[in-house]
């Protein structure tokens, strides 16, 4: 095996430098050199400065293993403020703005061994505006998926292991289906969001990792209840095969994906049922587009005032008196989604369900950058504020990966990592497409 | 008349600069005289600057008027990001820390016209450990109530005429019914919380003034949906008293301003009929405790990690293993908060009822500077997301104020306020006892 340490999951370099194997600064070093090659065509990062992570590096392995982190290099979206990088939002108006202080969520990194590698590209203020520059790693024509756009396509294209993201609509757990990789979008207020560019009260800190044990590492680096938990074999629960009530977005393939996925899991001895959401849940796709609306406005009124007809258009849009979000109508996505909320464990557990298998992606990636693809099968999974776990599975027609994911109730992060490791060996078969790219 | 300036409302200060009758300056240069006369006393300050703030008044002064704040000065809580003020949390870990922008609240202030005259003092991360130093404007014996403490006896003292404030269980309503001030308490997600220290997310930003009219102006700053509405007689509406389910905790002097306030009402011959909530309601307060809680524990993880023991015990105590909140009962706090919220708006309709009465502190101040109060008649309404107007009513029998609060469904807040502004009139009719400390 002639493996370079860039190609390693997180979890395996985390093990290697524990054991002495790998140091911080060669991993960081081979990174910065996939970074070199592949630059040009993936163009994911905003702000990369290879001598200080270098540097960093160097001083961690100084020190005794702080934490599950140690070491490991982490890809931080563009809009979560970085006490020592600038933090532009991918937006002209703070080109250079250096924050004060880290976001907590980069400060728990930090003090759980992680390295900040970089900042990577995203929609601006991750929500409109301007397209993050990012170009998927296996089709440069083809977006990688947004807002999340940088932190997806750099952990699936190997060019660092772990990555922060965030998701209001579906700009966590889509890119990770566009890329082939592996994502948390944890239970929404478990890991903190101060120090995070605020779109609504939905946003929710997640992360890629390229293995389910990735995705563990962090979630016991954000000390989530009940973190690194394994289960022995293939657990004895019931998967509810979830179309949602937006089954009518899906693609070819992302049907294909989800079937393909399902009966995976049935060949492997799992018990596998339709479970359907109940008529409520068919008004959460207008609940969330009016409550996004309703925030949105309150989120970007101190750009709209400060930077006024400077500001993209699709901010400004928050802001005409015509065809303007009314009280009445968040109020109304409020009320349905506190209803929906409030039954869906129950739910779950009248249906004896365990975890929900449903789309990650109406299907592969889009062509062209103008769209970062539809949010539809994600926003439900945002707004009922659930652990969703992205999980490759197919490649589609135009070679581009696509993913399904895993939603349980609230606040069961951890037994869902537990379960989607053990799902992830029977359904995560095909081989990640993007390791051709270096093959 | 021999009235200084200090000694107006916001809305009269407003008015009387729109009309060129007073200046920023000399409005800017009366606080600070009062300032000077009172701080010794009330202590209500962490960082002011009397020579920058006059020179900021100056410079608006050479505007044309900006907006509805145009050159009134503004406190601001020591737990908002200010771009050109130090914000120390009142925490020994943040001295002389400096944000490098304004959070979006102060942000949309500034664009309004408003001077940001200083920082105000908090409870430590407007949550727990260090108290404000802040005493009680007519009894320095007394607290001021807290967490928003520099805030509330600063408008009260007459230092400033308008501050921001918090509330995260009932940091905001609380004080001001201590200080015998007006305080709006704006719906959940209505005001931006970026750049506003994080406890939960439930935290809200409101504001605090000496009179409906303040209310209205800073509501109209924030461009809330209907601000600035104006009834022509005491609104025929029917008013709900609601004793709520903690209402045990109620001291003589609670009960007295509550039944005072709807006796006011039904003599100038408003509609009060009694409004129990239902029994889920009885769950409410358990519920904002253990959600509290569990959310607290994300919201500190970062300085638990950064600052381990030299944290204040009382947020070292978020991550003792003994007696932790457990996710079950974060869920079923979520869950219960849920299914109340979804049908808060409804009840209120199907009673007939337009808004609550109900009270705004158990009493008045408690004596000392331990405890800022029981926040039991207030966290109720912050879970539920509803816009919570505080009136002056009443004093007790130490002589200090005690206020109501009424209590209007999600995104009601331009109707509550113009009912407030009429009730108001019949509510508060004591006259403001901090107004003797100059008389």
């Amino acid at each position: 095996m002639n493996m370079e340490p860039f190609q390693l999951t997180a979890a395996q370099a985390a093990q290697a430098i524990r054991s002495g194997a790998l140091t911080s600064e060669a991993l960081v070093r081979s990174c910065l050199e996939r970074v070199a090659d592949r630059d040009a065509e993936v163009r994911a990062w905003l702000h990369l400065d290879p001598a200080s992570a270098l540097k960093a590096a160097r001083e961690i392995d100084k020190r005794p293993v702080a934490g599950p982190l140690h070491g490991l290099p982490l890809g931080v979206k563009d809009m979560i403020d970085t006490g020592d990088m600038p933090t532009t939002f991918n937006s002209p108006h703070f080109q250079g703005f250096q924050p004060a202080r880290d976001a907590a969520c980069v400060a728990i990194a930090r003090s759980s061994g992680a390295l900040l590698f970089g900042k990577t590209d995203t929609v601006e203020f991750a929500s409109a505006g301007r397209k993050a520059a990012t170009r998927h790693p296996l089709n440069v024509a083809h977006t990688p998926g947004g807002s999340s756009s940088g932190s997806a396509a750099a952990v699936g294209d190997y060019q660092v292991p772990l990555a922060l993201g965030t998701q209001t609509g579906g700009s966590h757990i889509r890119p990770a289906s566009f890329n082939g990789i592996y994502a948390l979008k944890p239970t929404w207020g478990a890991v903190s969001r101060e120090g995070v560019k605020l779109y609504s009260a939905m946003d929710t800190v997640g992360w890629f990792g390229r293995s389910v044990d990735d995705l563990d590492l962090m979630a016991q680096a954000y000390r989530m209840h009940g973190a690194g938990q394994t289960l022995s074999e293939l657990p004895r629960v019931t998967v509810g095969l979830c179309r949602s009530p937006v089954w009518s977005s899906i693609e070819p393939a992302g049907e294909r994906a989800l079937t393909t996925a399902a009966q995976r899991l049935r060949d492997a001895g799992v018990t596998v049922v339709d479970f359907e959401l109940p008529p409520p849940f068919d008004g959460i796709r207008q609940a969330h587009d009016a409550i996004l609306r309703g925030e949105g406005r309150a989120a970007f009124m101190n750009l709209h005032l400060q930077f006024g007809q400077a500001l993209h258009p699709d901010f400004q849009a928050h802001f005409k008196e015509e065809g303007a979000i009314t009280p009445e109508e968040i109020v109304a996505g409020y009320d349905l989604a506190d209803v929906c909320r409030a039954q869906f464990g129950a739910l779950m557990q009248d249906a004896g369900v365990d975890v929900l298998l449903t789309p990650a992606s109406t299907g592969e990636a889009p062509l062209g950058l103008h769209s970062t693809g539809d949010h539809v099968f994600n926003s439900l999974w945002t707004l009922m504020h659930v652990p969703c776990l992205a999980v490759p599975c197919t490649t589609g027609e135009k070679g581009l990966p696509v993913g399904v994911q895993l939603v349980a109730p609230r606040y069961k992060d951890a037994a869902l990592i537990a379960m989607a490791r053990e799902f992830a060996k029977v359904i995560d078969v095909e081989g990640a497409p993007a390791s051709r790219t270096f093959m």
